[in-house]
């Protein structure tokens, strides 16, 4: 494959990436949303080390699982920057207008009451 | 949703992740063994504002541009060590077998002479 094919090839592919991150930040925001109805802890180290525990084990190469970690620290950095803005928006609006928020979720049924 | 179903939803679009990556891995080690051969930087400038910018051009959030650009960045750090590794084995490699390595392959063509 020549040059300009395989940057081709790179560029379909970091379409791809920038959707399923896209998509990885919408769930992101949804969790904030609910921890923030919960006063749940935004940073949760043990969920991050299942994080890179599960990005480890579906590691087939040929990224070696230290570059593939590194890609995943600043992934999760920007996605908890991201989960932090949704929770604090949370709390102001319930800070607002209290009773009247998310605050009435329960978080594993996700049903309002 | 509950916060379960939630984290589930993220571990399915990590796996998915990780395969693009490896994916993107793959692709870049044929750059690299590419360049070698016919004694090209690394190192492109120009190359990765264009990655930067395709990026940013599919860009329809939630992530703000910014954020996923930090995301591209740790992504282009790591795709240009390992190019950059693999350019090293493929001129040593030459440097060991001189005419008998990747030398004969013409980057646009991509064929062997």
């Amino acid at each position: 494959m020549t040059l300009t094919e395989l940057r081709t090839q790179i560029d379909a592919l970091d379409l791809q990436l920038v959707d399923l991150l896209n998509k990885r930040a919408c769930t992101v925001l949804q969790i904030g949303h609910l921890k923030a109805a919960h006063s749940m802890p935004v940073h949760e180290p043990a969920r991050e080390k299942v994080v890179y525990a599960n990005a480890r084990a579906a590691n087939k190469g040929p990224l070696p699982d230290i570059e593939l970690t590194r890609i995943f620290e600043r992934l999760i950095d920007v996605m908890r920057s991201l989960e932090m803005h949704e929770s604090d928006i949370e709390k102001n609006a319930q800070a607002v207008a209290p009773g009247q928020g998310a605050g009435a979720e329960t978080p594993e049924t996700g049903k309002r009451q």
